[in-house]
């Protein structure tokens, strides 16, 4: 394989996939088993993100705030199922000291310095966040308390997959306290709401809502809502969840409040995160065999770009009139960067840019500047036209807001071609197997169902959608009665 | 002590400190040993700090990118000074999983989920980031290498202070490679500038440019630059350092380059971070007994706007011109938050803000509706002055300048006052135990007469002055010869 060239997706999606994060300089695996580098082009594009979402989170009316990495192992086990869904995957602190080896040639661990309780490096914050909140809240005129932080987390994984599956990764997560059931109910919808929304808007990724089965929920969780995206291999995507945890962490840490006619109650919570696995799901979406497709409202550089020159002289003419156009474009808030590197040849910067998917690639020569244009080409359809410097800053606006819209369709027709609906098992495992997809089918609403369905096919329930329509039927499975299809598929 | 005034400064800088964070709801301390939560007003200053930052970092052609928290035991050990500097403060992972304990009531580490080696939390991340350029530095063309991580780090630190020595902190730290000594020195003396540019002009607070003595000096670097800056009881707090590392860790994890005549060169690195003991800066270089004061460019809050009504009818009449006055304040880029909280009375709303430390208070009552004018009050002065609404964006704009003037004015005098010049031990001790402040003395040069100084005193070398005047004289410990003055201090 050549230093350039993608394998294709057709050929080996996997590996396309694996290609394609490090030769667009996204990410890279340490040395550390399970923990990524996020290299600065895939940071840049995650930074865009953070950005976009904490503005979200804050016109939400949510504030930031940071908690501990550490959780002691008590903590850990206040909640039943909480426990229990994160125990095996924990990375634990015992120690808090090295000191020279006898041999003096290395460190090792000073056993003297043994921790009484062991800590836990957060795998989420439920419990070290509601233990703080028994002390932040006593009335209801403390409530709503609606915070949010930025961390990375560590669930220890053993296989791993840079962005979708990493032991430490960077996420948000919200954790909200409300006087009712329903006020916490509708705090989770609307932060579903703002995942959707973020997706659809920013990621150019249409995503379906719906709630998760109960095998499927949030360890400790009432309710589990998701987003969900279908990849260009026909496999699933958990995008974001938003939890319901009725009064079940404000029970394990004693959380009360009084109400205004003074009687004590227990507090509604929720919590929701994303995370660096949306960049998982940006780059599958999307890009192709020539590399990535970033949807330009995250992409860090929106615009390159390249001089067509023989000499020094042609050059200085050129880059006199890049940094007007530079200008223009910033004053548009478009953001924009020129490359004049000397040691790289146009071909190689087009094949660059093309791999690291910024969406317009600008070329410029003197025959350009004498006529008054320039050479616009779009990353997703690899169209070029040639345009006039004049209005220039408009057809770039519009070119960005088209390639948005083009990409946002082409995933969106891709989802409805791979939806389907079906009302055998065989037909279930005949399409499962073929083309994967979003398979809509009756189930009897049983956890034996689920799992013997995921054991024999590796499929899941990805969601309930929401506001599913009711309809009478049979399980594909059990052929026992139905009152409505679930929606299937294998995932990431 | 009620619940709302403090400890004055006078009586008791310490507890004073300690009771503003709280108060201030900045910041307090878990139930994990050192480990700090910083609450959403203290984070909100920290958010706008990174911002400033961030955007410095990069007009100075920095990117960042995101490294593992782990680092393997055996990598710290690689650079014998580094290790020796941060193995007694290392949390150290050693397992991977919990289980159920036997009587299953509670988890226990799960003993074959061992690690083979053990992990440390990073508490600074040269070792795992140089590892990493190995990889990414072949040649010439690969230098410079400019990058920035924003991360939390910890240091077991025995005795801990909310923001001033957590163990856990948030921090960024830049990690740089060049091909020359020259240029690394050049990038470490810019991050330097770049820091005190910060200081003096977000932060409000004078500092003086250094480097430290070989004793105080990062472990691993050949030269630490830093910048001191001194507090309102006396102590001078370090406020952010930037190292020349020189070859060490090039040569400690084999990072070569080949240069333009193809020969093979280690590379030349440095490394630089500020952490969240800038918020202990800010609190206690400009704060007084009424609470925080916030210099204006870090404010999240810049400007709150307090309604003084006795009917709901007012309330709307004064609400209505509000909205009006936020506008025009948003539109010159002012934050502003508008307290019309109906739980609480003006006078609540005023000292709840002076503690919090927003600059400008804003009243306004159907008197000044009629009058078309407004209170405004000084955060830092405590001047109150009635203003035409008309002109009033312009007039709070020039308040915010002055009030940053005025807080970067009163500490720069504060420091003079407080800078001494002495030529005997004896006067040295009597200024440090009466005063304070920053002692310039001769020093004779040696790491003995330092620490002799240090263990009878408590003294440190706070850093020798960039630029600094040389001139004949004798140590004042030793009556050796010296060649400058350096400055010492008691320090956070």
């Amino acid at each position: 394989m050549s230093k350039k060239s993608l394998t294709k997706r057709s050929e080996d999606y996997s590996l396309w996939y694996n290609e394609l994060v490090k030769k667009a300089d996204l990410a890279e695996n340490s040395d550390v088993r399970g923990c990524m580098i996020i290299k600065p082009h895939g940071f840049a594009i995650w930074e865009k993100m953070q950005r976009k979402l904490d503005d979200m989170f804050k016109e939400t009316g949510h504030e930031n705030a940071y908690f501990p990495i550490f959780i002691p192992k008590s903590y850990l086990s206040k909640e039943a199922s909480h426990v229990e869904g994160f125990a095996k995957e924990c990375a634990v602190v015992t120690h808090y000291r090295l000191k020279a080896s006898e041999d003096g040639k290395s460190v090792v661990v000073d056993p003297e310095a043994k921790l009484e309780e062991e800590l836990i490096v957060r795998p989420t914050s439920e419990t070290i966040i509601w233990s703080s909140y028994r002390n932040w809240i006593q009335s209801y005129r403390d409530l709503p308390l609606l915070l949010n932080q930025w961390a990375n987390v560590v669930r220890w994984e053993m296989r791993t997959r840079l962005f979708l599956r990493t032991a430490e990764f960077l996420w948000q997560e919200g954790h909200t306290a409300h006087a009712t059931a329903e006020e916490a109910v509708a705090e989770t919808e609307q932060m579903l709401d703002v995942y959707a929304d973020f997706a659809e808007n920013y990621l150019a990724i249409p995503v379906l809502k719906g709630v998760k089965t109960e095998s499927e929920r949030f360890a400790g969780a009432l309710d589990t809502y998701c987003i969900e995206a279908l990849m260009q291999d026909g496999k699933a995507l958990q995008a974001g969840t938003s939890h319901f945890l009725g009064q079940n962490f404000a029970k394990a840490f004693d959380v009360k409040f009084a109400d205004k006619d003074g009687k004590l109650e227990y507090v509604w919570g929720t919590s929701w995160g994303v995370s660096t696995r949306l960049m998982g799901a940006l780059i599958m979406a999307h890009s192709d065999d020539s590399g990535l497709i970033l949807p330009p409202r995250l992409a860090p550089k929106q615009v390159v770009i390249v001089p067509i020159y023989r000499s020094d002289e042609d050059l200085e003419k050129i880059s006199a009139r890049v940094e007007e156009i530079m200008q223009d474009l910033r004053k548009a808030g478009i953001s924009v960067h020129y490359d004049k590197r000397d040691t790289q040849r146009p071909g190689f910067k087009f094949a660059e840019w093309e791999m690291k998917g910024v969406p317009l690639r600008l070329a410029i020569g003197m025959r350009d500047l004498e006529n008054n244009q320039i050479e616009v080409a779009r990353r997703d359809t690899f169209e070029k036209t040639s345009h006039s410097l004049d209005g220039l800053t408009e057809y770039v606006q519009a070119q960005l807001e088209a390639i948005h819209e083009n990409i946002y369709q082409k995933a969106l027709e891709f989802r409805k071609a791979n939806t389907h609906y079906v009302d055998s098992y065989e037909e279930f495992k005949q399409i499962l197997e073929k083309d994967g997809g979003f398979i809509y089918a009756h189930w009897d609403g049983t956890a034996e169902t689920e799992n013997a369905i995921k054991n024999e096919t590796k499929a899941t329930i990805r969601c309930i959608p929401l506001d599913n329509p009711q309809e009478e039927g049979t399980c594909i499975y059990s052929g026992k009665p139905s009152k409505q299809r679930v929606v299937f598929a294998k995932a990431y």
